[in-house]
This record gives structure tokens, C-alpha cells and sequence, in this order.
């Protein structure tokens, strides 16, 4: 048996990370095809007081690296949000699957044990590392590269749920 | 250090379902509050050819549901697409994490190895317990959770993603 850890935030979020980028450039491809700024999908909400899809996908790579990061206890780099056109973002999901392949599976021996406090505006939160796994880590990431999807999905993109679940 | 299934499928998934629960009340005060018919919003899509948030939550709940029947070897009970309001949804929320809660940590023992078939109109996907979680009920399960979060958002809903994450 693999370390589960691994096999989840390594392969498991990398593998998402694939798929999301094989669904940008369908839309890519539809925003052509229909003769629309690309833009307009990448600025898109589902709601006006709601980060936009650009910051969807951005926020979906940080999930991923922070995952990885705190639950091998190493220091994540930081990575500036500049991107803007298909071609930044799909190089934002690369270094963030090329991140991921970083690790070994070693590295997460006694991930489950871990002690790992998340800082956001919102307050400090405390987690071991199996509880930042199904509490943080899993949750977050899943819900912003959904709602990546889910916002092209709204712009009309023909793509349904298997484009999501990738190669099986 | 505990069943690492045990923990995502029972304890994980049963958080998030309460999540939903939570957000579905803000949106049926939402309804409320704006006298509209909270129909309009269960039965609202992103795009014409998706399915309704209704459905979202339905199959939220059988993603759930059919992870911890597969991982533990059992058979899981068929649940009927009946619901169509609030309090029917919210039993049903409800019977997916009592079904959860049924799973005792044992259960999961030998759940990495375990060989697991999906069939789906789409064709017979076909994994060990350690791939079907990471490729299959993970993504699954929080895609649904998501796009039904996603759809209330849309609809105007004030919920944000702390509500989504549930209480850290």
C-alpha cells in the first residue's frame, strides 16, 4: 500500500489539475469558435460580489501546492497572480502539477500526525494532518477547480462531468 | 493514527453534507425573504442541458453513499429521486449521514486494495479502493456538493466559502 497522502494530494489533485486544463482549452476553442473575448469567460462570476474564473483556477494551483507543502512540512514558494490569458494559466497549472511531482512519497511519512495551522483573514485554524486532508485541503481544492468548471460550464462550454473526472 | 478511508468517507464527507445542509437553509430564507419560489431555485441550472440543483444534491448524497458501500464490500440501499422540497432534501442530507455513520473504522480495513467496478452508462471503470477514492469519490462527491453550493451562489444566496468548509 502507497501513502494514502500522497496518492490523494500527488497523483489524486494532479490528475485534476490535468483535466482542468484539457477543459480550459475547450473553452479556449469555444470562445473562438463562437467569436468572444476569451476574457469575458475568464471574467465571469456566478455572482457579482464573487472572485472571478481566472481566480478560480489561481486559487485552485495554491490549494494543490499548499496541500503538498504542509503536509510534508516544507515552506511553499510563493507565486505571484498574473496571470491572464489561457496560454498564464495553462503554465500556472504545469508548475503547479511539475510542484506536485516534486515530491516522493516519503516525504509524507507521519503526514497524518502533523501539526498544521492554516492563517487566513477568517482566523487560525488548527488541524493534524489527517483532519487538514478532509477538513481543508480536499474541500478547498475540489470546490474552486468545480467552480472553475462550473463557470465555463455557465459560458456554454460543451463539457460535462467525465471531462471533470479526467481519464479513468 | 486511524482508517484513513474511514476518515475521508465517513467523517470527511459527512462534514460537508452538513455544510450543504446549512447552505440549503440560507437558501430557502433567501427564498423567503426575496417571495419567490424556492422551486425556482432548486429547479435552476448553469446552462440548459445541466441537471437541476435538486439533482445535484440528490447525487451528492448517492456519491457519498456509494464510496462507503464500495470501500467497505457492502451493498448499498437504493435511494428513490423523490425529493422536491427543502425538508425533503434536508431528510435526505440527513439519511446519507446517518448511513455514514452506520461504517465502523473496521469496515475499512483493507479498503486501499480492494478491487472496485463502477458501471456507468459511460462504461466500467474499474480501480482498487486506493484509485476509485482519489479518482473517482473524491472528485464525484465534491463536484455535486459544489455545483448544488454553486447554483444557490448564483441564484443570489449570501453564503460564502467558510459556510462551504462548515466549522474548522
Amino acid at each position: 500500500m502507497s501513502n494514502l497522502f500522497h496518492a490523494q494530494v500527488v497523483t489524486g489533485f494532479s490528475h485534476t489539475l490535468l483535466s482542468l486544463s484539457q477543459v480550459l482549452d475547450k473553452a479556449a476553442a469555444h470562445a473562438e469558435s463562437h467569436g468572444f473575448d476569451m476574457q469575458n469567460l475568464l471574467s465571469s462570476r456566478l455572482f457579482p460580489d464573487m472572485l472571478p474564473c481566472t481566480r478560480q483556477f489561481q486559487i485552485a494551483t495554491d490549494s494543490a501546492k499548499g496541500a503538498a507543502a504542509r503536509l510534508t512540512g516544507v515552506e511553499a514558494p510563493r507565486w505571484e497572480d498574473t496571470e491572464q490569458t489561457v496560454a498564464e494559466l495553462q503554465a500556472r497549472l504545469a508548475k503547479a502539477r511539475d510542484y506536485l511531482a516534486s515530491f516522493s512519497a516519503s516525504q509524507f511519512e507521519g503526514a497524518a500526525e502533523r501539526a498544521i495551522e492554516v492563517k487566513t483573514p477568517a482566523g487560525v485554524f488548527s488541524f493534524t494532518g489527517e483532519t487538514f486532508l478532509h477538513r481543508w485541503a480536499i474541500p478547498n481544492f475540489y470546490f474552486h477547480c468545480t467552480t472553475a468548471y462550473n463557470l465555463l460550464r455557465h459560458g456554454g462550454v460543451s463539457i460535462g462531468k467525465f471531462d471533470f473526472l479526467g481519464a479513468l
